[in-house]
């Protein structure tokens, strides 16, 4: 009978050192191991990214487990400010460190572990589907958008998905996503009319202007929530002008703002927001104003349901804590996803993921493997 | 008779190249003109700067006209930019070229001018005190300062004072000053706390409570201008934040902004009500506003009187033009000078000051000598 050690398979992954875009053998070890259990393999390369496909079972089978992952990691940071080595995986008192080791190698691993450990001591009924990328963390242009493509092309197809991301706070078990909200970020130029400080009146100032402007936003509340989701928020998240010299008033300056939205907005419903606003007081101030949106991700639902309880009924079974179905938190790769089949995400508690000395409990890496063990035995049965 | 030209020593004094704080041989220039025509000369210098007191007649005579005037000038900025040479007093089509040109080396040259022509020609009954520094253009903490504190030791003392800078607008004549605003900028750092944009409840982000700081001190008229002095004016100068990242809510920014307050105000009241705004927003926030405030200078005014009578009847006589009796524009060395006695300024055309090209017509240069010679006539008459 296999067991696959999960724990060992993190260590294994968090010593390839697969900062943005650099594949550093993850993918590589990954592949070996399924193809091994009986996984076709396929690397599917874009751009400057590595990601790869496997399947367990019959292509196009009606019932096909899914699941979503990356095993690129952000930059270590300030490296004098690690305690550990950061891609060392060392064991101190039960707890491993290392960059990844929450967001997300040891997710990885234990999906992995748990439907290599399922396809070799009791084939289901299925198939099961790994995609797994290398560019989460960075644009994630040619990452999980990537293997989508490829999968429509070659017309491989989910029926259902997990996502492995940390989703929990601060507790094992406790939150799960089933939805995230969607991003946005809005950047504003103001152009006015230089001067003097003594002479106001013989320049337009655009300060006030971007100072009403970035008040107006920040003041007003964008709703209230709704069924699923928690109510949206608007972030300035920075305003620019670099004028040394107190004499002058500057022709120019620069505002960003980032919105997190639920699912009673869209990015274009928020644009036309701004641009009304950015409209009224641009005629009112004679400050030219252009804005420049990038929405990164509409946000999302997979409505509670099958799916939710199948994780949630795992989750409880192997915790003892029955997971919040939650849409907070930041944009994951799940927003591409949700384009194909339903979607959800449960993983470890996320506490230190991107930080120094990111670590986890090996206890939680073995217990994630179980709960993944656990919902595939339970979707196949 | 003794007939100084004007227009020659201008071009003289623009040929020394005494960019603040260069001396660069104007005040040696200076002084040995107005030794040989009998004034008692003194450079009083102080930190990296050099000054000029010089004095014809008795010290302490209880009719002693003063002027004040720089010979120091702003860098040339962009040397490509001129088409002169900016240290060559180049003269095309009667215009003289050069820095310093109309701020102030033609002032200083004109009044130095009069003066020597009137104790050479008809020594008057009274003494004729002339403060020339090399440090208006920079910080202004060793030029007539410095030259003030040597008067107060020395008991040297000027019955009413005529600064030389320019003060009309477009044409000749049409305005002179008799007093300033104040002028007085305050520096603003707003501390929050840093967080994740997709989490703005666990952030507290500084950028609204400097945006609506700055909103208010826009919104807000100071006051509807005084009998002799228009509104008082704020300007936010620059905010700044620097955050390139926008998933990230900043824990810092800064903001400044310069205030020009007529004499409803004092740096001090002005400082109180920032500072209440600052309590107000600060409390309703929890952002820590850290405010530094720096006085230039008080604002103060010379009334209507004598002296600006016969500023302006001399100006009207000259020109046919009766000045206005302003108290427009950015600070000047009168700020200081107002402490020591009555102080009024007339100069020409400031236009091209501080800029490329910088240019006075030499016709102007001998009008103001004569609108000088006149002024002193008047006086000792
Ligand atoms: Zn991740
Ligand atoms: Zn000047």
């Amino acid at each position: 009978m296999t067991k696959t050690d999960a724990a060992q398979l993190t260590a294994d992954l968090i010593r390839c050192a697969s900062v943005t875009p650099e594949e550093g053998g993850a993918l590589v070890l990954l592949e070996k191991q399924l193809s091994d259990a009986g996984f076709d393999c396929t690397r599917v390369d874009r751009g400057d990214v590595s990601n790869l496909f496997a399947r367990w079972g019959r292509k196009g089978d009606s019932k096909t487990f899914g699941f979503n992952g990356h095993t690129d990691v952000v930059p270590i940071g300030d490296a004098a400010a690690w305690t550990v080595d950061p891609f060392g995986a060392e064991i101190k008192d039960g707890i491993m460190y290392g960059r990844g080791a929450t967001d997300m190698k040891s997710g990885v691993a234990a999906f992995a572990a748990a439907a290599i450990d399922l396809v070799s001591n009791t084939p289901p009924e299925g198939a099961i589907i790994l995609t797994i990328t290398g560019d989460e963390e960075g644009d994630a242009i040619d990452g999980t958008t990537a293997l989508l493509d490829y999968m429509s092309t070659e017309q491989e197809r989910m029926s259902v998905c997990l996502v492995g991301e940390p989703t929990c706070p601060n507790e094992m078990g406790e939150m799960m996503k089933i939805g995230r909200r969607g991003s946005m970020t809005a950047y504003f130029t103001f152009t006015g009319k230089q001067g003097h400080s003594a002479y106001p009146h013989r320049a337009n100032n655009p300060l006030p202007v971007m100072a009403r402007l970035m008040d107006q936003f920040s003041s007003e509340a964008l709703d209230n929530g709704t069924d699923h989701f928690d109510a949206s928020t608007l972030a300035v998240v920075t305003m620019d002008t670099g004028n040394p010299a107190t004499n002058v008033i500057p022709a120019e300056c620069r505002a960003t703002v980032n919105i997190r939205f639920n699912d009673s907005h869209s990015g274009a419903s928020l644009t036309d927001w701004m641009q009304a606003k950015v409209d009224t007081i641009s005629a009112e101030s004679g400050v030219g104003i252009d804005m420049k949106v990038t929405i990164s991700g509409e946000s999302f639902i997979t409505p509670p349901g099958a799916l939710s309880e199948l994780v949630a009924n795992s989750v409880e079974a192997e915790t003892g804590r029955r997971p919040e179905l939650s849409t907070s938190g930041g944009t994951s790769d799940a927003r591409f996803v949700q384009h194909h089949c339903p979607v959800v995400e449960f993983g470890l508690v996320g506490k230190t993921m991107h930080q120094v000395d990111e670590q986890v409990p090996v206890e939680q890496i073995h217990q994630l493997k179980d709960i993944y063990s656990r919902i595939l035995r339970d979707y196949f049965a």
